[in-house]
């Protein structure tokens, strides 16, 4: 099977030597012809707009020849663009894309519908939810249960987490004030799983509901009185209707006290579009509280708990707890199983609920890993086997198997499924929770009011307005050739993870004259972290200046227009990396990690490379870019220690 | 000159019948070919990944016809979209994109630049940024001092202008409490044109400072003391940081009195994401006032002064006001000439300031109309002189020159631009305003601390993270080959909205026999609003019937999977569209406008057809879809008359 999946990939790209030119050519050719012959077989009785004689006159001729001098313009523009598409490419997290998703993309966008309901896109919301369902099941949803949608990437898909996780926390409140409003009398099931009547619970115990009962609560709340009277007694008490100053104001003298302000607990490591996030929702930056991270950039479930028996005693309510699969400086997957037993812990022993999502922006494709061809998972032997090397780790792939009890897990098509941008997604566990984001735009509802309709109308449910349904085909074609197991993805997934795990072993082993590399802990994925020592670099500032410079001669710069590898870099800064940073520094030898605090924003610069690229595995094959790599770099710091001598 | 343009027009697309294949092939497999020819060229010396012989094994030949397959069945499926190319669509505002459009996303998409900073798209963030500053000078922007980019739709852009408008809204409270605690004394400008000590002021004068002075305040802060001092003070007194709760109960605690909850006034059809995005920011759907519309679906300034004066009598404080630039239903254009004079009149009368946008999502393009080929800007008469027509009147060109005060606007290349999705556009009028909604990505700063370099590090001050360069490409293009002006954009629309009045002259001369049809006000732009009546229908619910069945009968759904024409519908429901009712129900003469409101979500269902196509109006040639659109309405409504006698 090997050998079949090695040839595969050898199809699923355009390829760094755009190998495969003659079979992108035919399908693109394929999929324009296909689409032109349409609309001249739509209504062929039609005359035509634009006559052949049309063509020959100078005002077209004019615009044709300023269209095609222009595009030759843009073209020649291009050329300077970064070459992710090569293995000489070891930068962000960007490669080129599958063959599938290029044609998927743009075969559809020739139709140019709107994924936003179905009468603006019949066939490519189809396919969205098709695909959400594919993505749902990969990470271990219950896909009759659960719901999901594209995105235009992850911050979208995130904000929607943290927006429906924000309803859901304040929606016991809700549903009690109006059900008081209502003269209802409704039950909740407790953290506990006691029952008690809503209306003689306090402010914290209505915000510690968990999700699911929170949503029970809701469903009773509707049926208990007409949709209209419901609808009118929430509008005085749900937090999107009545907004966060009033709704302070009235907690604060309904319940005598307001209670401190919901957090949102977030990996240290997380992605920096969670403090937008946090900023735009009005939940508050300040109210973002980092936990902190193990050696290998993963939450310290320790921590977390520690954290969460401080917020119970102070009666701080936690909004969402934000864990991360793939971090996006170091592919860090959090070992989920054990956020998740601390998360039962605490509504055991603390009566604490909250929303736990998994930002699996990027590595949440790596889920395909688990998966075999007939729909059974694999086990990390089986995999192992797979690879040939000692990756994935037994507690790995737990991790990645307990996505599917986080509440919401977001990931981004458009890094490790390949396909062009704009494509992310979002996942809810229980689909009922979409209803508490819902909009009735009035020119979109759908002709009749058949459920099947309802469930192709996105626009009702999703942030944005309109988004490409030639995203949607995009991934949909992307998943067909290349499946979400195995065979497919899972393949790729591995290439790059062996690729990784043999650059870091070249660079672990590298001798580079008066040069070291200290590498930083193997990544969990496919990121390759490392620092470059010279035995001369006494300080952590010259020890950054040095590996900045590096970066800058292996970067697309004014000086380095064309670097031979290109990589990228971090910095590592206080307090994001404190629980990671005694092990590197200890090594490095340059500074104590009081004396990296103390410094503040100076932090640790660190050297990236990112793996994504499955043909740097094959070194049997074409140009040995791991030998490659290692030699770029010795030369890029011997010359900066040059220059630098002659400064 | 007309000439010129008729016949540049018939370049621009690729045609109801694809006229311009050969065109567009020729366009697409130029640009894959440059590409591949790219990537031959990158360090030639390096080995194939993929060799000709690998192409000749089992595993890979498996696949490509895997891909082959699928694509198939993908084209396949494909066959039953929408026919938004045909001028037989008449419906929503989709049409088909210019060519220029789908080959400059083509072409960049091939090299899959992420638009978030330089380093991962050096080309297209140039191009980006060049593009918005086309637009923001189109709407009168001085682009020195403006800011813009594109983001993935108008629900993004109009979300951006809200978050950065309920930023600034609270910023001289912000300031005012930072100064305090650095014990900086700082002035600022109050409405008047006084100044005073910014801590010797109300908080009703705090929330009523203007953008311009606020932004100056917050300018003078960051001069009065360090750095990292202002942003330590700020922390504790910015809503971005301290988030909603905390801040009102501080506000409440500090100034004796919160006030209520600030409104946020928008034009009664305004676009249904407005409830989105005030529940989004935590502003509250309770604190979105709809401002009555006049009879032509346009903001009232009245009735705009007349709310001003009841929130100044109460002390509401407003956050912003959002103005429509061709709103979705029927492309009417507020006079947000006269919308800036009530501004005016408040900040003299009433010492109030509001941060004031124009959503014109969909007509900002129309701007394009007022432009001459020498910059200089055309007047109504010239622009009739050009159309033949009565359009526009001088006031909806004042109304669209008025643009340029606006603090900000948001416009969708992806609608009148032409352009594939994903393009939406925000435009700010003053740059500075950026910095509120600012975060520093770690791991994407630029190398290099350049002020160059950062203008170009758009995931900084924009809220996706991420979004393809292909877009920017795409724009970029289509305004090379359509200029904002005269002779293309300008050009184009001018045909739209012709070709929609032809439309509705026709409309309203029609002789359907037993039928009329009641045309709506003629439109700002281009979207054609009507209600067919049969002689029979002596009630709103049996008139709401039949134009809904008409709806049916013209869109594409299981019974018609073919309609001969393609229309769509919207309905008028009270409170939105109670200013534009009397005269329409006046003349339908089936309910009074108490009957009307007293049937609520009943409303009156509106047929609609909007004129994106501008072969329309070209009569003289091919098919006279004017004339093919009225017997077909006929025929739907003789048979659906025919279908329910029957019943």
């Amino acid at each position: 099977m090997t050998d079949r999946r090695e040839s595969a990939l050898r199809s699923w790209f355009l390829g760094p030597r755009a190998e495969n030119a003659a079979l992108l050519e035919g399908l693109v050719v394929e999929a324009l012809r296909d689409h032109v012959f349409w609309r001249r077989n739509f209504h062929p009785e039609d005359g035509f707009a634009i006559r052949e004689l049309d063509k020959r006159s100078e005002g077209y001729e004019d615009a044709v020849a300023t269209l095609t001098q222009e595009l030759l313009g843009l073209l020649a523009e291009l050329k300077r663009d970064v070459p992710f598409f090569s293995s000489r490419y070891k930068g962000h997290m960007l490669f080129e894309q599958t063959i599938a998703g290029q044609i998927g993309y743009f075969a559809a966008m020739l139709y140019n519908p709107n994924n936003i309901s179905a009468e603006a896109a019949p066939v490519t919301t189809r396919l969205e939810l098709e695909v959400a369902g594919q993505l749902a099941r990969m990470i271990g949803y219950d896909e009759s249960r659960a719901w999901g949608h594209l995105t235009s990437g992850g911050t979208v898909a995130n904000f929607e987490a943290l927006w429906i996780a924000r309803n859901i926390h304040y929606l016991a409140v809700a549903a009690a004030g109006a059900a008081d409003a209502l003269g209802l009398s409704l039950d909740v099931e407790l953290p506990g799983g006691s029952r008690a009547p809503v209306r003689r619970l306090s402010l914290w115990e209505l915000l510690n509901v968990d999700n699911a009962a929170a949503l029970d609560l809701w469903h009773a709340l509707w049926s208990g009185a007409p949709d209209a009277d419901v609808r009118r007694a929430l509008a005085g008490h749900s937090l999107s209707d009545v907004g966060y100053q009033d709704y302070s104001l009235t907690l604060a003298r309904r319940y005598g006290d307001a209670l401190p302000a919901a957090v949102v607990l977030v990996a240290a490591t997380a992605h920096y579009s969670w403090e937008k996030i946090a900023r735009a929702l009005g939940i508050g930056a300040n109210q973002l509280v980092f936990v902190p991270v193990d050696p290998s950039f993963r939450l310290d479930p320790d921590a977390l708990w520690a954290r969460l028996q401080e917020f119970a005693g102070r009666k701080t309510p936690v909004l969402a707890c934000v864990s991360v699969c793939g971090t996006t400086e170091e592919s860090a997957v959090d070992r989920l199983d054990r956020v998740i037993e601390v998360r039962e812990r605490a509504r055991r022993e603390l009566g604490m609920a909250f929303h736990l999502h998994s930002d699996a922006c990027y590595g949440g494709y790596a889920a395909a890993i688990t998966w075999r061809e007939d729909g059974l998972r694999r086990s990390g032997r089986e995999i192992r086997r797979s690879t040939g090397t000692s990756w994935p780790e037994d507690d790995l792939v737990d991790a990645i198997v307990a996505l599917g009890a986080a509440d919401s897990v977001t990931m981004d098509p458009h890094k490790l499924g390949y396909v062009p941008y704009p494509a992310g997604a979002f996942l809810l566990r229980d689909r009922r929770g979409r209803d508490l984001v819902a909009v009735d735009p009035p020119y979109l509802s759908p002709a009749t009011a058949e459920r099947a309709d309802d469930e192709l109308f996105l626009g009702k449910y999703i942030f944005e307005g309109s988004k490409p349904g030639a995203a949607a085909a995009s991934v949909w074609l992307s998943h067909k050739v290349l499946p979400l197991d195995e065979r497919g993805y899972g393949y790729l997934i591995e290439r790059t993870a062996i690729g990784a795990r043999m650059l870091r072993d070249a660079l672990a082993a590298a001798e580079l004259g008066e040069f070291s590399v200290h590498v930083l802990p193997e990544p969990d994925i496919n990121i390759v972290c490392f620092v470059v020592r010279h035995t001369g670099a006494g300080t952590l500032a010259s020890l950054n200046a040095f590996n900045e410079a590096i970066y800058r001669r292996m970067s697309i710069n004014a000086a380095t227009p064309s670097p031979e590898y290109i990589i990228t870099r971090t910095r590592f800064r206080t307090p994001m990396y404190d629980g990671a940073m005694a092990p590197i520094l200890a090594a490095l030898g340059v500074a104590t990690v009081d004396e990296w605090k103390a410094a503040g924003s100076e932090g640790l610069v660190v050297l990236r490379s990112t793996v994504m690229d499955p043909f740097l595995a094959s070194t049997a094959q074409g140009t040995n870019h791991v030998a490659g790599f290692l030699a770029a770099l010795g030369r890029a710091a011997k010359a900066e220690l040059l220059a630098s001598a002659r400064e």
